[in-house]
This record gives C-alpha cells, structure tokens and sequence, in this order.
C-alpha cells in the first residue's frame, strides 16, 4: 500500500526507501459542460494514479485538485489559481518529497490547462538538479486508441471525457445531457483567424462548454481508455525505474 | 449533494444559487509521529466539511492536502509547500468562487502551521472586499471538550488528535505504535528559553514527532470531539449564512 | 511610413490618430544549426513586420530580439531570457502604446519558445481591457503551403525556416552546412515516451540543433511561404481593423 | 558603549570583534488608545534593548519603528509596512551584520503583530545558515509578573503596556485617559465564534483601540515589569553568547 | 509638538487634521570612515527633520535607520537593505499615512545612495494619486554654502559631512582621525574609465571609505551648513503646504 | 564579422571562443521632440555599438529598443517597460551570453533613464561573479567635446543628440522643427525646489519635450560627437579586453 498520506512516518520510511518514483495527480475543478461533474480531471488523474499504489517502486502522493482554468471562469463552478500559483504548488511539493530521497517523479495529469504551468516546474526542478518530474497527460497517451473509437477532433469535454468518466464514476455522467453538451460544442478547441489563435476564454467558442462530439460516449469505450492508459503509464514508470538519475539532468554545454 | 467537484454546471448553478457560504477543507500531509498516517491533517478537516454537504445553503470544495509543514520536515514523508505559495492557492481558489457568486466562506482547517497564511489570505479577500473566509481551526473549536477527555497540553499527533483519526479512520492508526510516540514526545509544543520561543522545527523538542500524550487516545473520545466540532461548525455555519455580507466588510476609518 | 521609431512626436501623434492596430515583432537570438544565422526568428518577425509599413491604419514597433529561448542554452551563441521576464517586457511594451490611444495589436512572433509567455500577455491585457494584442506565428498561418513544399515534420531550422531566410536574408545561410544540419537533427520536436513529453532541452533529441529536413530548402521555396504568410498576415489585420474594440474583451458570466 | 550607529568603522571593528550577539529593537507606530502615545511599542522595545549597551558581547542596532499594524489602521496616526516589507526589512538588515561575523542575534520586539513576520524571517537566516535571530516578545518573558500585578487578560494598550510606558516616559502617558481607554475596551483580542477567529481589526472588537483594563496601570508595576523583562533578556543573551554557532543551524534529516 | 510617536490617538487626530505635509527622517547607519559615527546619515536626517517639529501644519514620522548601502559592505558595521525593500518600507509607511489624510510629504534624506529608490517610491505614490513625496537631500540644498566653505568635490564622510555632523553630535566625531580619513580618501566619487562608471563598491576607489577632504571640517562650518539646510527644508514645507494637492498630480497626455 | 545574430552557430562559437567583450546596445523609443525620431536613443546606441563589429575581441549583441522611458509618456509615441523589467531583460540576456564563455560585457547605452538600471543589473551580474558588465553612456564620454560644441546645460532632444542623429540618421531629423523644440524647451532637465528635485515627468518642465537648445544643431558637430565617443568606447574595450576577469569582482571585507 503506497498512498503516502495514509503512511505512518515509520512505514512511510520503508516505503519511501523502495520506492524509485513518485506519482502526483493533478487536475482541476472546472465546467465539463452539463453531462460531466466539475471534478472530471482531477478524478481521472486519480484514478490513473491509483493503479501505482500496488508498485513497490513507487509512491502516490495527493490529489492536487484545484488548477489552471481562468478560461473556463464564465461557467459556474469553475475554479481556478494562477498558472504560477499552481507552478510553485506542484514544484514545491514535489521538491519537498525529493528531500526524502526520492528524486524522480511522474505527474499525472488530466487537465490540459495545467500542462505549460506542469512543464515549467518540471524543468526548474530538473535545472535544479532536485527532481526529475515529467508531465503525463493521459490523453496524449492514448491518442491512437481515442482516434479507434471516436469520430471527433474534440479536446473538452468530448466523448473521449465523457467516456472515461462514465467508466469511472458513473454516478457522475449525465447521459441524457450528452445531446445538449454536444448541441452546444464546438467541434475543435479556439478558434483561428488566419494563423491567430483567438479563442481566451472557452466561451468565445462554445456554447455548452464541451469541444467534440460526446454523444459517441459510451462507459466500455471508457473502460478501453481507462485500460490502455494505464498501460502506459506503467511502462512510463518502469522505464523511469530504470532510468538512472544522471542521465535524467540537463546536457552540458555541446 | 453538494460537493462542487461532483456537480454538472447545471446542477452546480442551482448549487451557487442557494448557497450562501462556501466550505474549503484545508490541511496537510506531514509526520504525525509512528502511530497516526500522514494525511491527518486534511482527512479530519474533509471530514469535518463533508459534515455540509447536506445543507442546501452550503457548497464544499475539494480539499487541499498539502500545507505549511517545512517544520516537520526532518521526518519521512513530510510534503510541504511556502507559506506565500499555500496563502495564494487558498486565496485564489476561494477568490474564483466569489466570482460565481458565493462570496462567504468558512476554511476548515487541519493543520496549526496553515493557521497565519490562510489568516493573510482571509485578510486580503475581505479587505479587497472579495470574499469574507475565515478560517476555522476544529480543535480550537473544541478545546473544552478535549480538557474533560485528556490530561496533556499537546499540540501535535497527541491524544486529541490521536482519538480523532482512531474514530474517522481506524485504519489509518497504528495503537501499538501510541506508546513509542508518547516516549519520544514533547509535553508541549516548541521551546522557550527566558521568553525567546525557540524551537523553529519540530525535531528540535520532540523525538518521535509527537507532542502530548498520544496513550489516552481511544475512539470514543474522538466520536465526542468530532461530535463537537461537528456541532460548532453548523453553527458557525448558520451564523454566516445569516450574517448580512455588508457587515462583513472592513470598517471606515474611525 | 509608420514605423514608429522613425516618427517624431509631431508625425507620431498622426499615425497614431489613424492607426487601428499596432504591429509588434517578437523572436529570439539563439542557435539555428550549423547553416541559419541566430537571428533567423527575430529577422523573420522584423521581415513579415514591415511589410505592414506602408498601411495607414497601422503602426509598426521595434522587433524585440530575445525571447524565450534557454532550452537551445547548451548550443553557442543562444541568448534568452526568462518566460516571466519576456512576458512583462511584451505586455508593457503592447500596454505604453495603448496609453496613446492603439488598443489593437498583433505580435508577429517568430519563435514558437515565446508563444505561451504572449499568450499570457494577451490575456492578461485582454483581462484588463487594455489592448487586445493576440500573437501570430507565422508558421502557423502557413501550415498548408509547407505541407505542399516540404516532406518533413520539422520544427526548428527545418526546410521551411531555412526556405524563408534564404529568401529574406541570403548572406545568413550557408548552403554548405545544409547537410551536416540534417544529418543531425531529429524528425520531430521533442521525444515522447509512453505519453510523457520529455526532451526538455533540444539537445536531449537533435545533434545539430535542427529538426527536420533542412536539405529541401531552396530560396523560391521561401519566397512563396513568405507571400503565403504576408497575405495571411494582412487579412488579419483587415479583420481586426474591423472589428470593433468592445467585441474584443472577455465574455460576461455566462 | 554598543550603540553600532555610534561606533566609526575603526571602533566598530572593535566592537563587532568582541560581540557575539547583536540586538535588534523592533516595534510599531500605531495607535494605542486615547492614554498611550502611538510610539509605545518601538519605544520599549529600545528601551529594553538598551539596557544591553553596556555588555562587551553585544552590539545593538538602530531601531525599526514602523510595523505590521495594518489592523490598527482605522484608528488616527497609525502607520504600517506589509508584513512582507518588514520581513525583508528585518532579515535583511540581520543578514548584512551577519556578513561582518555577527551571526547570532535577538529581535527584541514591542509589538504583536510583528511576531510572525518575524519568526518567518529567523527561519529564513536559520535555514540558510546565515544567522539564528530569535524574536524575543518583552511581554512573553514577564507573562507571569503580569499575572501577579494585573486581573486583565489584556493584549493592547492595557494595564501592563500601559504601566511599562508610565515607567519609561512619564511624558508620553495621559492618566487622566485611561478611563476613557477602558471604557472603550473589549476584555480580550478579537473575537472568537464557534471557534473561528474574527476579529480582523482592531475596531471589529474595541471602541477605544484598547483591549484588557489599562485603569490598572501605575509607573511602580512598570519598573518591576523592566526590571523582570530586563532581566530575562539578559539571561537570553548569556544563553546565547555561550550557545556554539552549530548547535543553531536546523538538524539534519531525521 | 508633532513627532507621530509621541501622539496619542486623541491628540495625533488633532494633528493630522491640521497637518498639510508630513515630514519622514530616512538615512543609513554604514561606514563614514574612521573619525564619523555610522548613523551620520539617519542622524543628519533626523536632526533636520526634528527642525519641523513646532511647525502646526507638519507632523514627523519616526526615522528609518537603515537604508541602500551595500556599496559599502566591506567596510565594519556597515547595514543595509535591498533598494527594493527599502523603497517599499517607505512607499508604505507613507501610504498608510496619507490614509488619515495627510497626502503631502518630504522625505528629508541623509543617504545618497537611497536617492533612487526615494524617487522611484515618490513617483509610484504620486501615479497612483496616493500621496506626493518627493525627497529632499539636505546636501543639495546647501550645495551654494559648501562650495564656500570647502574646497573638495567631496561625497562621502567628507568635509561637509564631517562638519555637520561635529555640529550634531559632537560625541560622534573623532576629530584626531580626520587625517587617516582623508589620507586614504579618494579626491571624487567612484571611478570613470573612458566615459563608464565603474566603482560599484566604496572600497574599489577609497580606502579609508571618505571621498573629499574631512581635514577641513570644523563645527562652525557645520553650524552654518545646519542653519542654511534648515532655511531651505523650510522654504521648501512652505511651498508644499500651500500647493494645491491637485496640482501635484501627474499631467494628463498631452 | 561578430554581429552575433549573423552567425550559425558553426561560426558563433568561433567568434565566442575569440570575443573578450560583449557590447549590448540599449536605448528607448521615446518622445524626443518636434524634430527627432522616437528612435533616437536606440538608434545612437546602435550605431557607437556597430563599430565594434570588426573587431575580433568583441562581439555585438542585439540592440534592446524598448526601456524605461515612463517620465515622457505624456508625449505621443513613447513607449516603455518599467525599471524592474528592463533590468531583467538586460541581465538574463549577458547572463546567457556568459554562460558561453565571454563574462565582460559593455551595455552601450543611449538612454539617461535606463542608467539606474543597468547599473542595478551590473552589480548583481558582479556581485554573482557572472559577468562584469557596466553600462556606457555616450554623452558622458564626450562631455567635453560637447562643452566645446553647444553653449547649452541640455539634456534630452538638445543640441547635442539633436546633432548625433543628422550625422547618423539625416533622415530621421526634421531641421525646420529645430526652433519650435527649442520654444518650448526648458533649459535644464527637471525642476529644483529649495533642494528637492521634482520634475517626475518630462511635461511637467518642458512644453515641447526637448531640454537644451537644440537649434545649435548640425551634423558636422555631430560627426565629431560621433568620433569623439566613438574613440573613447574602443579605448573602453582595449582597457577591458586587456582587465583580467579576477580583478573584476567584488573586493573581499576590508
């Protein structure tokens, strides 16, 4: 059992001992439009992480549940820090795991606001030489696997979402507001005026919230989502396991 | 139901409709001596929060698990971030609520060491006139209730806190443990030397981590004090759902 | 004439009184192989810039030549600075102009390292109803016609780069080293690895600097991409001449 | 004679050479009530502080006068800094002392509200290993004086500030306004409801700015007040001076 | 009398009311060389300062002690502060009084090195229309007199300084180290190779740390220099008094 | 050939492994007048800088076209950043440079209000031992020359720049507005009041926004301007190329 909060510091010792890398969900609280709860990324990024917690060589830290999502402020419930604010949440509490011994860290990721904000952190620390921390978002992950089962661009609140959720926490999908969501989607994320990308805020762009078609959801192609990235979060981590800490810092001057 | 994260943005605008004060579980994850998990901190205070969801003028936002703890950091396992970093991601993520409309909040607090940043950031909300978000500490809600139950000063992984986690999570409490973390504790928090407090990190008074007497710990009493605490809060609760919003502001200069 | 350094306050004060929109370039001072010249990104920018001199309804910035450039640091001759730091310079620049009455602009950025710092730019001027100033790259804009000229994925001192500065800028490429850039580079940006986007710094994937196929490069090539691209360019700002100020700024709540 | 602003840099030399602790006085300019001047606070602590000129261990510094008073501020005349700037202000100044090879030192503080802003700083020099600077509170080292001389729980203006500035400056003290002072008092500080902490300003919970019973006061309870705090602070130095510079630095990873 | 300090808040409330202008004491306690006290510049500051104190349309802030000097810091005893820190300790100080109404005020400044950051504090302050507060160099004022008296370019612990400060403070002039001081002296200040200001720190062009020629000083001079600075500060709070606050406001765009 | 943006980095890393010196051009686009081009300073900087190009101990960076120009911003065109950015963009760009080997570094500089900057910047880059790098300012080096040429004390868009730009830039100097600038131009820059320098803004003193008597123009004295200054920046050069870099740093505590 590796979810350190629930660790005394005796066992926690011991486990922080075995373990080569940390897991650390992040995500955010924000409209999925009207079939997904507001929780949707942070709930998928623990999900994912979940599966680490029978790993020896790993240790899953808590969920950070409150992200970088300013742009969808115009619809209710959406919650949201500053994108440096988020940075030096995510850096700090990763750095203050790595004074623990263990240096090398995955954060799984389900919100794709968070990532520049997840990118720079991850590379102070690795200038630093504190902590190597690499972004996974679970998306990019299975991106072969979403282009299989859906039809659709999408990239907010879209079938690929709305199916994971689905399989994860059924309670928290609304099917019968899957044709709204989708009646008011856009069918790609922003909006582009000859090479400009316009598109600040969600709502320049979409009426319900959602990007894509989430009425092709479905909670078995959630559950093949669900699968296969997990996958590759596994064989992330155990190529990170392998992966020795000095060949994980920066190159010297060529 | 109203957890935020588990809302659509449909329900979540009825949620904000009605509401009237908003809840935010605050805490940390950091050594509480051998016997007790790591998570104490924000367990007890989800715990405490998830007691509104029930109350239709009430919303609950995630909890933040990671706080002000840099004094515990000498023990395994010990997450921390800055005060200036726990300070605004509180302050913001409270500040975007507002934005939606719930502009009174109450921050159910876990951990002693996050007391003087969300005391800054309750400060600055009100005087900017954002929010009004006091925080609340649940055991200086129930210090009379713990002085009936336990014989100890205290302050960190002691009886009191001890008797809480046993009722919440009795999973998450190792009693064989309780007796070392007494041997190895402090009587009270911190060190004085001729009016001087000393003592800056946890380690320099306490070799266990603990301060108090983790020994009379039993989950009864920790029924008791949840029951108070519990009791407290609803009714502070009601007393700022009450409380006009214009009297929560600053007064002009006198 | 407009660009603005060249005006004296007496000829300043007319452009300004006519012009709709700003044009600020951006780029960077950093490595671009062994054959393009460090300046590729800013000349670029300073290249597409000024061809919107002769318009009335705009007026022309000075090209700030160092961008956010630090993961090109271990190749010689690469400057940079911060992101934060980039990002005030841009935004304060953009906002000093708006005080004269040009609340309209279009960054003309040549470097893909700077586009989330003017991204954040924009939005915050957006936010505050100073200017709105969305970034153009111009790459972006001519996606389709290097899909036509070139066979390679490419990304940094590829065949389309090297295309438009041998069209710009004979005397800073070398055709000779065109070679030994490809021989080195990598096909893509970055490596990914089960989902995790490493490759952090360039030279953790590319031996040269490059990446992509340089060796398709001929001046005929540029030219093309860089009419393709002034054209693009000059229809936006069409559009945004036209497009009224209060049509810019944030949405209301939903 | 240890005043450092009094010493030329060749008697400094000397001064610096033989001192082992310097002593920095720090207080506010903020109101306290219609019986005590606003200086009250920087004024004590100097006056204590001085008491240390005569020691060849010690080196004084110049007094800081302006606080974290923000929450006097609707009171007339009371100045205040952020408790960030006197944070920075205070380490700052202890740190270019530390530079000459003073590195241990006391805060003698007269004022509340300084009191985490100035722990924050002794943990920030503590940390870096460039000095151990410990607050030191005058009324925390005669908690129990007071006790005896006083039936007030007090904590602004009261019985026991107001007697140690009758004691100090006869001048700066209006007895005939401390019945005023105490009819506008509230019996404690702040405000607690249902365990939250109000009670922001100091007009939240007092009309006259005063809290606890200054009718109390007399210039005799103010001389056994000097004399005990006195001699408290003393006895810190000595602890101090003896104290090995190693056994100041934080421990090391349990 | 109106020294702030020594208000209560009945009287102070009276002073402020009639106050036009405040005046704030600010200087440094950093090395004069060997024959002057290191607080001469707080001293001097104070000492013109404290000329005001009979005026009813003035009240005098409490003396900031420590200012700019690291220039100096290889030199004994020498304090400082960053110009950050120090600009905003002032900035602040004199906000929080302009919010009891008292929106004029003179920063008599004993320091030259705190005269930037004074400057750019005082312009902050007067865009934001919180407060005007330009700072008075009591050397500038009486830059007619010295030249009459001395025959130095002088600039540090010079003979002006020296002579002033004999006049001050008597106790704090050791007279039989003037010669030391101007026989390791440098005739100006800093150093300038073909056009570039080097000398960054006191010690790269002075040994003893004086600039000028302090074997001139005496105390008549001083005397002279006092009664000449004081006239003009005077002079000066007479034209402040009676400027109309809305003319000391920034001018509008041309 | 060493304008750093015209190499490859085949090439740069030749000129780097030869350049002593760096010269970086700094400036503003501002307001000079009725007769000058906003670009004047940039564009002076640019050109003292540009005859460095062929020497093979230097190489040339580009030109910063943007700074701290606030002061003039009533006046059509001006544009600025604020001090702390400026000083950044200057400090990260020769902090990056130095990282590839050249640590001296001359910032040419053409615009009064960056000096306190730069100089700020400089002595961070010093006192890191990063880079000894002081700024340059044309006019200072050729005070002389310019006592002999123009019967004016000047300042900004007098005789003397006036003169500069119809040497460098005919085009960018309108002759026939010489007299109007100089109508409504004040003599000396800012404004003194019994001692205290007010003058905040630019129009707050000069109508026109010339300081000088500009119709003393002509570019003959500006060719000389130009020689004059030109030979004391290479004699600066020598100097430096041949100042070994351990004399560059900061002195040890006396």
């Amino acid at each position: 059992m590796s979810l350190l909060a629930e660790h005394t510091t005796t066992t926690a010792a011991d486990a922080i001992e075995r373990a080569e890398v940390a897991v650390l969900p992040t995500g955010s609280t924000e409209q999925h439009g009207p079939a997904l709860a507001l929780g949707m990324d942070h709930l998928a990024a623990e999900a994912f992480a979940r599966t680490a917690v029978d790993r020896d060589d790993t240790v899953v830290l808590p969920t950070i549940p409150v992200g970088v999502s300013e742009h969808h402020r115009q619809f209710d419930g959406t919650l949201y820090v500053t994108a440096e604010t988020f940075e030096r949440y995510v850096e700090e509490t990763i750095s203050s795991l790595a004074a623990h011994g263990v240096r090398k860290a995955v954060v799984v990721n389900g919100h794709g606001g968070n990532s520049d904000a997840l990118r720079r952190a991850a590379r102070t620390l690795r200038d630093e030489e504190t902590a190597f921390a690499p972004p996974w978002n679970w998306w990019d992950s299975v991106a072969d696997v979403a282009d299989d089962l859906f039809d659709e661009e999408g990239g907010h609140a879209d079938a690929m979402e709305s199916s994971l959720l689905w399989h994860l926490r059924e309670d928290l999908v609304d099917p019968d507001a899957l044709e709204d969501a989708e009646a008011g989607a856009s069918e790609a994320w922003g909006e582009s005026v000859h090479g400009a990308a316009l598109g600040f805020d969600t709502i320049d762009f979409s009426e319900s919230g959602a990007v894509g078609r989430p009425t092709q959801a479905d909670p078995e192609k959630g559950a093949r989502l669900f699968d296969a990235g997990r996958d590759q979060l596994h064989a992330l981590l155990d190529w990170l396991v392998d992966r020795p800490l000095e060949d994980c810092w920066p190159s010297d001057h060529k």
